[in-house]
């Protein structure tokens, strides 16, 4: 019943786990009728997973799908955002925990604990799918296995950590200089500033506008010298014009997706009309990666891949029938319902199913229509752009994008998608960190200030917060927003203060990141995964371990100065207020804890310590040397290295201490 | 430079209050330039106020606009909802707290701390506007000057404190009989079933589908003696139909709106084309309230006021043009925001400016633009229907409205509108309930379980264990999502347990609701109104006092069994686990508090008591001899009266003990 699915990325893992291959292997866990996978929960079953879905940490209580989609309104009762990350892992007590991996390519539906309470049901669309079970041990390591079994994470350059500034809406280079000169003038620190859309010519992959970017590469090495990296976008779909060499080499060679009649498929995206990259075709994505070769040799480092769930705006076909449809309201008296059908004629073009079922891939297995098989184009279109990379460069470079699938972390990371500047996406964000790392994307964050919506002075302090403790920590909103650079808001010592703190600790951030990547382990993870037996911490949803050492338990209510912080043990709690650091210890239970929007407070578990370095205005001036241990114990394993090498390894672990470092 | 707006609502009232008349009267507090009024805040200060608007108790770190709106989906980053409540509530420490009323019906924005953190600026569109300040005291004694100057509450008829079943899709009498017998069968009590835009004749006011609903007036006879109540929607809009009467004698009168060349505006709305009653015409109002005997003599004995931003789908106008303007982009090679802009020519037809603007009243004033007194059209068809119902009826009738203005409050309740089935909704209503209360607005409530998207059973569970002490208690939903009834999720005991509770606790909350209502005091308020000392206090927005004795600290978070619950003071925490009450002294302080979904928590102040009676199916049928009291005192102030008289008075108010009932 559960034929191989051969398009799996996984065909070549040597892990140890249970590939199911028979129905009988689905026991105990699952039982399997009409295409369902039924799993029963009891009352206290815990069920994390699924990426980076919205809502809990723990996933019950909803219904989830996992299908790409490029949806900007990351409210609760949406099913599916950019990423298909098909796991869960069931905890349902020390004696029955495993993790399901559901290696699928098109629309799966997770329904845990929402059409029933106590049931999960997993429904496909077909029975084209691999299936997975991790059984026995912690939950870590239930998580390391099924890491090991889905490959190791990308690693990114060391600069990758360093605070990021973007803004769809910088469309010139003055205005790349202005938030450069504005951050070094506040003295706060910045590693990079992003190039949305704006800097392209006609919105035309690889291309730059001359008259508002005349000089990238000089733009480029100017600002390297202030320790800065420009980060370009790369959006999915190849806007259809003639001339335009990456149109018409794609178009000569067939390199593009195409319709049943053997066509071109002619979407709309930012571009205009555009053809879609078959990135499941190896040539073609072995083509389209060799084209990012154009901006690294004007020195760029890095890329964000954006809009390739694929978002589609509307096709050409779409487009006419709409018009003709439309045409049929004309003139008549509407009655209610059919107003709402006029008005949703439009509306209704971007990212149809009728477009997602209308063109194909020539991948090695065959040719696949697009919809049974949507979920690997970002999946692909990431994997098309670090093989590049890696092959052009020799060296690591910052990559994330915006849709994936299990197994793309072995390439990029990913970000949180275009979130809001709402309260509630702090919350959201922090609960989507561990969920992602689970299944591998342990570079992430979310766009913070929020991407949509107006964003104030106290969210983006407690915002960033938050973030200085994600790996990629980019500041980022849409054009027609209010400006949230961290000098947008008058005084600026608070954001200095903040963000200062994040490079300071980037020894220790750095460090763990890299642990975790090359253990297979967390960088963030839930109270409930160190905690195994507090029922209290298996609760909490606002507070995070990050690495082996910290918790920290963020503020995202507005027009409160401080917040309850539960201690599931005896921890050091460490404060920054202006920019000076203190600490105290703190029993293990609840606590209030005052926290103005001046101050950054975390917790050292009992028997850590962190290393805390100097301040630097960039990841590239700062100083190991200076390295100071906070917390109750006298030791640490730092992980260093150059920063660039494509070669890391555990053996770049030394232990430090205090005394050594001071003698 | 502060006109007489002469068309105000309170013109008459005889409380104590600073009418501001010139430019020195608004010092200390305001300077007045460029039409904007401007206040310094402290870094402590609060400000409470604008009583339905989103986001928290305190409004500080966000810009507000009042024009009713007719938006259905209540993200934090909204400007408006349904009701235009134009105060704030000062509070800069105990040396400088005022309330300031902007009495103004058209567009006016107050930013909070929103564009400078420090800085509140209120921007109506011109000067017509009168202001008042309310100084001195403390919070609640200004918030009972202000109400004294506003005007008595509402006072809704016992039955309306039952529990109410709602939802757009129950479209035949089979469909309520259903709902009422499905509540009986699992012994969860109710009181009233609504009837939404499905009982009517092609969504006509004032009719009833005849095929659907053969004799509402029987079918309402047989459900009074089970003790419930129907309650139908009326919406603000009439069809454009000859041969229906409501049209064609408000017609001959010259009753509706019109547009610049005196022409009936015509828009649409669910009726398709529809005309708007000129509720701001004395005669008009009075016109349409007259229509409700007609459903009055079919037995009905409450109603909900609906659409009366009022919303417009589109007008005839909008409607033509559109049509012409989508033609301008067919045949075309569409850039992207060609596109954008193509398909926003329908959205953008809904409430639109260009309608706003394009019809007129004819008041006793003299005739004005719709815009420029937009936020009175809903008040006034408030106004229409209680002033029409209490002639009627010469008794007490249920009436909550969905758009609304200052002043409403005296003629029916409000409900928070077309929120989500989202935990944070919850939240929000928690949140509303105090806000409104500071206006008036005391019956009010939120659409249990959400109005728009799927409920899931613990969503349900929480939010009624809220909503056990919001006066209007009614599951609502819309056609399309889930079934949410309480019956809907399979096992019924907990629903019922928690719903029970409601009615054993109904002659404390209705005793609250007259007494706050006799002496313009609130019934929910936020903890800092009774706690002004208290420094956490003030900051606890998920916690509300409930009349004078109660605390309630509701869960509003998915899968937790328990929170976090902040004492003030020395309290007895009550809780009922499967029908059953028991009690607990606690100190003052932070408690973690384990409340599983079957359970209900709250909290009686030291040296309070409150009454319990025995349970009951519906209202009618509520023992009052059964009543015990549970607390820290041994009497109770209860208001009783015969639960329908016009005529309420604190003379109906005795005291009880539980030794005199044990007598």
């Amino acid at each position: 019943m559960i034929r191989k699915w051969s398009f799996s990325p996984y065909i070549d893992t040597k892990a140890v786990v249970r590939k199911i291959e028979s129905e009988s292997a689905l026991l105990p866990y699952f039982s399997h009728q009409d295409g369902k996978y039924t799993y029963r929960m009891n009352e206290r079953t815990r069920v994390y997973g699924l990426g980076e879905q919205i809502r809990g940490i723990n996933k019950r209580g909803w219904v989830y799908e996992s299908y790409c989609a490029d949806d900007p309104i990351h409210t609760e009762e949406k099913r599916s955002l950019y990423g298909a990350h098909n796991f869960i892992l069931v905890d349902a007590g020390k004696d029955e925990r495993f993790l399901a991996f559901f290696d699928y390519p098109a629309k799966i539906r997770f329904d845990i604990g929402y059409t029933d309470s106590d049931i999960i049901q997993v429904t496909p669309e077909n029975d084209r799918l691999d299936l997975y079970l991790i059984e026995g041990g912690t939950l870590k390591e239930i998580i390391r296995e099924f890491r090991s079994l889905i490959g190791r994470s990308y690693l990114p350059p060391f600069f990758a950590f360093g605070y990021g500034q973007s803004r769809w809406g910088y469309v010139k280079e003055e205005d790349i200089r202005e938030a450069v000169s504005k951050h070094r003038e506040a003295g706060i620190p910045l590693d990079t500033v992003y190039l949305d859309i704006d800097y392209m010519e006609d919105f035309q992959d690889f291309t730059v506008n001359k008259v508002r970017f005349p000089d990238l590469k000089a733009l480029s090495a100017e600002l390297k010298e202030q320790g800065i990296r420009l980060i370009p976008i790369i959006d999915a779909a190849v806007k259809v014009r003639e001339g335009y060499s990456v149109y018409d080499e794609g178009k000569e060679k067939g390199y593009f997706c195409k319709d049943e009649n053997g066509e071109e498929f002619v979407t709309a995206v930012w571009p205009g009309r555009s053809v879609l990259p078959d990135f499941l075709n190896e040539d073609a994505s072995r083509w389209f990666g060799n084209q990012y070769q154009t901006l690294t040799d004007m020195g760029i480092e890095g890329f964000w891949n954006d809009m390739n769930e694929p978002a589609l705006f509307y096709s050409d076909k779409g487009l006419k029938t709409a018009f003709e449809k439309i045409k049929t309201f004309e003139g008549k008296n509407l009655e209610v319902y059919d107003y709402f059908n006029a008005r949703n004629v439009f509306p209704s073009l971007s990212n149809s199913k009728e477009d997602y079922t209308a063109f194909y891939h020539r991948t090695p297995e065959g040719v696949f229509n697009h919809n049974d098989v949507h979920n690997l184009y970002g999946f692909n279109m990431t994997r098309s752009a670090s093989e590049a990379l890696q092959r052009i460069r020799g060296q690591r470079f910052l990559l994330f994008s915006r849709a994936s699938y299990i197994g793309a972390h072995r390439y990029g990371g990913v970000w949180t998608g275009d979130n809001h500047a709402w309260w509630s996406h702090i919350l959201q964000s922090i609960r989507q960190m561990p969920s992602l790392n689970m299944c591998g994307f342990l570079y992430t964050g979310s766009d913070i200030g929020g991407f949509g919506g107006d964003c104030t002075r106290d969210l983006l302090l407690r915002w960033l917060s938050f973030a200085i403790f994600t790996p990629l920590m980019r500041n980022h909103s849409a054009v027609g927003t209010r400006r949230q650079e961290a000098y947008s808001f008058g005084d600026t010592e608070d954001f200095r203060d903040i963000i200062t703190l994040r490079y300071r600790l980037l020894p220790y951030l750095y460090s763990e990141f890299m642990k975790a990547a090359l253990k297979n382990d967390l960088y963030f993870s839930p109270l409930s995964f160190v905690y195994e037996d507090d029922e209290i911490a298996a609760e909490v949803e606002d507070q995070l371990m990050v690495g082996e050492a910290l918790m920290i338990a963020p503020v995202y209510t507005q027009n409160v100065s401080g917040r309850m912080v539960y201690l599931p043990e005896e921890m050091t709690m460490v404060r920054m207020h202006k920019g000076e650091i203190s600490i105290e210890e703190l029993k293990q239970g609840h606590h209030y804890i005052h926290i103005p929007l001046s101050d950054v407070v975390f917790f050292i578990r009992k028997g850590f310590a962190i290393p805390l370095c100097d301040p630097a205005d960039c990841t590239d001036k700062l100083d190991y040397a200076t390295i100071q241990l906070i917390g109750t114990s006298d030791s640490y394993e730092l992980y260093r290295d150059d920063g660039v090498s494509l070669k890391a390894s555990l053996e770049n672990v030394r232990i430090i201490s205090n005394s050594r470092e001071r003698s």
